[in-house]
């Protein structure tokens, strides 16, 4: 039908890629349905995760995905893993955002070879002690939430099949974190981990709970990502997905430590107008919040924007006007989720803005300070949060070296003390975020500022805080607590901890008995 | 320092592609300035085009992209070319989302060898003759905006810089098609077509009238995204940047055919309630949708969501409750943009979202129906919407061959004869939407329906339509205003028409004066 020869088009091949002549006999078949019909009879709804991982063409040695967003309610990952356990389908490497106490099902999938390794944030609970005890051959990879950001960027994760769990999603694929249909079921705000994986998947399955109206926007996923969905009765348990997280510590020890932490960020020189900040989940961080708050109030200063996994209480502050915008890659309870779906100025930001070093600017990077957590700190300042003091996995890396990094200031918060472990210690059992990125440590018996902020030290002097040395509250602690045993470890390297730039920080060895 | 060997690290190549050992010594520079000195010293933010250009490396043979949501109003193409130019950087590829009249200056760019090739979606005005007359030796590339998304997509299209004008952008690269700091300005709306380019270019530099605070959410382009950012006194005409879009017609032919195509889409079994659309912003698709307006009202029927090229008409059906949601890809008037930034449904779409073919779901999949215009339309109702009757380059593809292929029902609406110009004939002169897609041609004459689409025609034979053949409304044309002499060519190839595959399915000849 052409009425032209391709070939003769000059410079054709030069040009551009074009792959030859339109044959209108390819052409795909045009759909004369109705948008409700098209809706109704989807093509991208499948009736079974068994039948989406079919048409994936999932297969042994493959790589699959999964967010944490449902935290310890979620049930998308054991679903699933039952399933592709079910259909015979071995030797998988499971790549979380991160993985939590629910997730203990997954040692009989490894027992028995259905996943080889295990990628992820963080591990809890059973799955935690039981890698910690030499269950999988390979060692697990640990990365922080922008080191696996970055990860899935470069290639150096690529993920094959991302399956992704969301409270509300379309026949077509448009996914989200809430649901504006109904007012039952899962909710979890942002999807910002979710996200990349989506982007980046060859293959994405979302898995649902409520199949909503089209267009489910604004969406958190959008259906130019998604292969297929898949409706189940439920993605998760909606206490679990938002567990713990709001908790108002009365902890006298925490609330001394976020007074402490307070007063040294009004002390810092950061504390003016227009400031920025990401705070955390923990009894402290949350107290800190809320003393904040009433120095804004005081002092008449507003914060420009607030990061990163985000609280009711930040969410409170935006909405009295204190916190100007929220940028949220993760939403950690029900208010902070409901303000996703409510608030304008309350953004879903992926995993790259958030914390990549191989994007083009996270926003880390635009940080004033950061309040994080600490199971140990040693005396040139790093960081572990991912193995207890009997050397077991029981923690996340989480964003704590990107923000560290990020920061102008990273404030560790932690108690002197644990029981009878120090927290203040001469070498951390495992380094997650370096010292050089920490530049203050706030316990109960006092305030070390990091040698490389003098500045600091003098500013927090001339406020009266308790500043020490991080020598001096190790001293003390071990002095209080006496010097712990040190841990008994084999050889066998269990885990392997990724700086935010993907290169090997450190490693976890496999605990003796 | 490090407290392990990592090439004792079992499996560690196996498990990914770890690159070594973390090295303290090699970390970056941590940043100890406060969130508001480091906006104020941003490293994106360049004071010219000149030293953008220079940092992201441009050299001789590489590929520029630009959008063109600043439609007749833009100055960004012009005044990065000339800067382009006097720094002798020559043999560019320009490929533009689309180019229009006032981007003629570029004729002395590509006859001093600064651009050899250009891609579009159209060419206008001086341009469009020039290169109709053999202005280039390269023939220029025409994509329909699903095309280049999906040519993008596949690196068919590889785009080395993207300078990408922004009616808003914070220091570090969170860029807008509004802005909320000032109402003066320039203002786009959607960045929908630039969105794509940002997301895959290998640089990527905004050009600014309105530096605002960060984080400038929602964003329509993440700083994850963007290399630089520089300030510029003017980005645009505000005038030119939404010229003519919502011009109510008092053309009675038009009039006539937009109750014609209203009625046929009464009549047609799509219009009903949840249904989906698309207008275009010519005279008889604004008159279309004021019509159906009222048929809407009548018959409480409402719109699940309006697609494409958005209105200020559209947005009132929105604000009425009458369309549910938007999904807008490009704004065209100053209403529409204006609810990009105030309406929470009415949602920024990216040009892949909105039209590839190569992703996993389009929206253009959607519609029920489309409204589209003509230059010609033949007996096999292929379209050409891209060279006059004087074989003249001066149209657009834009969207119109992917929203034909995805809609359920395609109307095509145009005069029977524009002057003494049948608009109906037997072999268009360039065909871009091709006649399998293409449903229905409404003119002020009668209405034609593709004989596949027997149930449409006995369906408006029914509600009394003025139903006849394509080939009774091109004898009607041929016996009003006579059979048009053929236009004169040579054999250049001046143009190629790719279709929204990326196939090439028509060229356009140099004009023989």
């Amino acid at each position: 039908m052409s009425k032209f020869d391709f070939d003769s088009i000059p410079h054709i091949k030069e040009v551009s890629a074009c792959h030859g002549a339109y044959d209108e006999n390819n052409l795909y078949e045009k759909c004369y349905k109705s948008f409700d019909e098209r809706q109704q009879e989807s093509k991208k709804v499948l009736p079974s995760i068994e039948e989406a991982i079919k048409r994936v063409g999932l297969r042994d040695g493959m790589t699959i995905s999964f967010h944490h967003h449902f935290r310890n309610g979620d049930y998308v990952v054991n679903m699933v893993m039952d399933v592709i356990a079910n259909m015979g389908i071995k030797h998988l490497t499971l790549a979380a955002s991160s993985l939590t106490d629910c997730h203990w099902p997954l040692i009989e999938h490894i027992k028995n070879g259905v996943i080889d390794h295990i990628e992820t944030s963080g591990l809890r609970g059973k799955l935690g002690d039981a890698v910690s005890h030499g269950l999988m051959d390979f060692p697990v990879i640990f990365r922080s939430h922008g080191g696996r950001a970055a990860a899935i960027e470069t290639g150096e994760l690529h993920i094959d099949v991302a399956f992704l769990g969301a409270p509300s999603c379309d026949p077509y694929g448009n996914a989200n974190g809430y649901n504006r249909d109904s007012e039952e079921g899962s909710c979890c705000g942002s999807l910002g981990y979710a996200k990349l994986d989506a982007l980046y998947a060859d293959k994405c399955i979302i898995i649902t709970d409520h199949l909503v109206s089209f267009p489910n926007t604004p969406f958190g996923i959008p259906e130019s990502q998604v292969d297929y969905v898949v409706k189940v009765d439920n993605i998760g348990d909606p206490n679990g997905i938002m567990s713990g997280a709001t908790r108002f510590t009365k902890n006298p020890k925490e609330l001394l430590i976020a007074q402490y932490a307070t007063n040294a960020i009004v002390a810092s020189g950061y504390f003016k107008n227009n400031f920025s900040m990401q705070m955390g989940s923990g009894g402290a961080s949350l107290a800190v919040a809320r003393y904040l708050r009433e120095k804004m109030i005081e002092q008449d200063v507003k914060c420009r924007f607030a990061l990163g996994g985000i609280t009711g209480q930040i969410v409170q502050m935006h909405e009295e006007g204190l916190v100007r915008k929220i940028l949220d890659v993760q939403s950690f309870d029900l208010i902070a989720a409901n303000s996703v779906k409510n608030n304008r100025f309350h953004q879903q930001i992926d995993a790259s803005y958030y914390a990549s070093y191989v994007n083009k600017g996270a926003a880390v990077n635009q940080l004033d300070f950061v309040i994080l957590s600490a199971l140990e700190v040693d005396t040139e300042f790093n960081v572990n949060v991912m193995t207890g003091s009997d050397g077991v996995i029981r923690g996340a890396v989480g964003g704590h070296p990107d923000t560290a990094a990020g920061a102008s200031m990273t404030i560790v918060v932690c108690p002197l003390l644990r029981g009878r472990i120090p927290t203040v210690c001469s070498h951390v059992n495992t380094i997650c975020t370096p010292g050089r990125t920490v530049d203050v440590v706030v316990t109960d018996q006092g305030i070390a500022v990091n040698p490389a902020r003098p500045e600091l030290y003098e500013r927090f002097v001339e406020a009266g805080l308790p500043v020490t040395t991080i020598e001096k509250l190790r001293d003390r602690a071990e002095r209080i607590a006496g010097k712990p045993e040190p841990i008994k470890y084999t050889d066998k390297i269990v885990g392997v901890l990724m700086y935010r730039d993907n290169s090997v920080i450190d490693v976890i060895r496999q605990v003796a008995d």
